[in-house]
């Protein structure tokens, strides 16, 4: 990669998520050559993924050009790049478009989907991690739809009418009470044809609650609010297996859908050259100290979903959330800075912010350190709070208009099926 | 296709463009069962196309759900459909999902790109006639401007910077303008190592001047506002070929680009079984009467940029623009009324409401009837009436949003590859 060498230590960051950002912020206009590598040129947003995915928001809308956010640090450089190698004898990235030398690595990698290690689960259903994905199942959500006109087998009608989300995790929580709402407000006025009341959604999680991480009031109100919006909730049920059709569980109960979401888990998205078991822990992540360092590196930091800092409160490391991830970037731009001076790093202390999920209109559960409550205060902080963190006065226009108009108007208005996702796997 | 006959007497539209909505709006709530079909689940907005393809809007701005403009009218079924074949015989549509009766049938299946037989030129120009043609567009030039980073060959990354458009009409000039603004104004922000001034901007032109359908005062004016912003017009010049890297020409001149757009012509996108040759006119269309009967027919119409009515003024038919089908439509839908209650139908006669091209920032031309006029406050009449033909409240906010924001900021924001075009064709 022909990136010349400047008078300063080069930092190379792989991955422009929540955590590479924060960093990168941290280390403009600092006497470092920064690069940063990403395998997309936009920052993307996912807490709203799911918004794209039912038709609420555009993808636009909630990404950001990465060039932009870096056109001000003149000590940086970004090339779209994919990273298939960490040589950390000869402190080499090795890219799809050439190898890069580093003087300071920091992974930034994030999560990708967890099946598992099942593989039907993998080809058949649908994950909502990046935009692409959110799209495809937009896509296919609706080309179902249009499909279940098209047949008189009625058990046929209903499993290309049903979705099936497995975890209840804040995004299962999230996409089930907004597929709920499009049930309730758009369905029936786009396909008169259709008896839309026959659309089931069912949430499926293993364990007895959901949204786990939260408190006990935030789950049960949760739960409270997606019965009321008519999601069906099946709690200590373990989806085994889903063949494009039949979802099986470890029970009795089966399900009948063409529409499976997968948000049952992530796991870091590890790189080679760093995937020593003595590095990786639970979850697929790296192990860090307590400064972000991987085990056994000094100049090789993990930060973000992919690290793995494991303290008292957290012992399997802090939650695959924004929130670590901000803060864990931006304390390390201070600790590279410190021990390039040879000063001494400030070890990482996790603020807990608070956690929060949207169920729907007006329902949304809000966690604080020191306070908790529910309901429509609850879903104006949601809605404020995401405003408030997404990059760009543009976006935050445009998705603050989106919202006010789907709010007064009960409407989702991006419903296009712009690539068609089905079609395409049909003519494979 | 399960489609229940009603008592009324049934229309099929195909397509739902500018001409087949505005017939639909005129047959809701009438007497007839209508059924519309297009392959897409939405209406494009194509006059700005252009910006979805330079960043400057999102694509789901300027489409809109057919379902939801139809959720109005108690007489109408949308179906997501190609269609294959006509049957003039048994009064049949062929679609990839099954076959429908019709009474009557209208065509409005408007236009495709016209390579005029250069199957070279199709495999590797692109089109900016649909949106997903358009994020090609906004893909691919993005792409080349990373991948010219990686190289240092000279030539090879000029040509990746170089932009080479085949057809001086608005959707040339247009793009023009656009890519000119984005080359002043963002390229060198977004790419600080590469020296932006050497990407050129060219526009072939096979006539003696560019906006032929437009006065000669506005093309003048366009030609001198499109060399200011720095855009080379090659006027009398013809692409011979293009084989991915050179474009040849009918004169010496040859162009070295990774991007050649296509705006050079569109023809009729005829169905089989109305490809008779004496249905055939010039461009491909439809030969109609002043009623938009096809020639031979009494119950089978077309409209729009399928159509061709030749008249003394237009002896090769309307111009394929959105006004002409808007009225034929609209017409259309009355006289089949009159049609079906045996009434005599009144011969389609087009008001010429004007042309307009924008070429950038405070700079368009447009021509009316009775006055012609160029610069910034055509510019404002040019968006004011973009805005207000655009469907939907949200799409009209949401793109008034982007369009001041960019004007404020000189910028471009939705400069996204959420779909890499060329990594696509590389793994094919």
């Amino acid at each position: 990669m022909n990136i010349s060498r400047t008078s300063f230590p080069r930092v190379v960051i792989i991955g422009g998520g929540f955590s590479g950002i924060a960093l990168a912020k941290k280390l403009s206009k600092q006497e470092v050559q920064v690069v940063l590598l990403d395998k997309n040129n936009y920052h993307n947003f996912q807490p709203l993924l799911y918004q794209v995915s039912t038709g609420g928001l555009e993808p636009d809308s909630i990404a950001y050009p990465i060039r932009k956010i870096l056109k001000d640090f003149p000590n940086f450089s970004f090339r779209l790049a994919e990273v298939n190698e960490i040589d950390s004898v000869n402190n080499l990235v090795k890219t799809d478009i050439g190898e890069l030398k580093f003087d300071y690595l920091v992974v930034a990698s994030g999560s990708k989907t967890n099946y598992f290690g099942n593989s039907e689960i993998e080809k058949y259903s649908m994950a909502m991690k990046t935009i692409p994905q959110s799209l495809n199942l937009r896509s296919l959500i609706l080309e179902n739809f249009e499909e279940a006109l098209l047949t008189s087998d009625l058990n046929e009608r209903n499993a290309l009418m049903n979705f099936v989300i497995v975890g209840g995790g804040p995004t299962g929580v999230e996409l089930a009470g907004a597929l709920a709402e499009i049930k309730k407000g758009i369905l029936p006025k786009d396909y008169p044809d259709l008896d839309t009341r026959l659309a089931q959604i069912h949430i499926i999680q293993s364990s007895d609650c959901i949204l786990k991480g939260m408190s006990d009031k935030a789950s049960a109100k949760a739960e409270d609010f997606l019965e009321k919006l008519g999601v069906n909730i099946w709690k200590n049920v373990r989806v085994t297996n889903y063949d494009g059709k039949t979802v099986t569980t470890n029970t009795d109960l089966t399900f009948e859908t063409a529409t499976l979401v997968w948000a049952a888990g992530v796991k870091g998205a590890t790189i080679k050259g760093l995937e020593a078991e003595e590095l990786i822990t639970r979850g697929n992540r790296l192990l860090v100290n307590e400064f972000n360092q991987v085990k056994g590196y000094n100049h090789i930091f993990a930060i973000g979903d992919i690290a793995s800092m494991i303290t008292d409160e957290f012992p399997n490391g802090f939650p695959m959330m924004a929130q670590p991830a901000i803060q864990q970037g931006s304390q390390l731009g201070d600790n590279i800075l410190k021990l390039i001076e040879q000063k001494p790093m400030v070890p990482f202390v996790y603020k807990d912010k608070g956690v929060m999920a949207t169920i729907g209109r007006n329902k949304a559960v809000v966690d604080l350190p020191k306070f908790k409550f529910q309901g429509v205060f609850a879903w104006y902080v949601w809605m404020f709070v995401h405003l408030f963190f997404l990059i760009g006065f543009r976006n935050r226009m445009v998705v603050f208009i989106n919202w006010v108009y789907n709010y007064v108007r009960f409407d989702r208005e991006a419903r296009l099926i712009i690539r068609p996702f089905k079609k395409k796997l049909n003519t494979k």
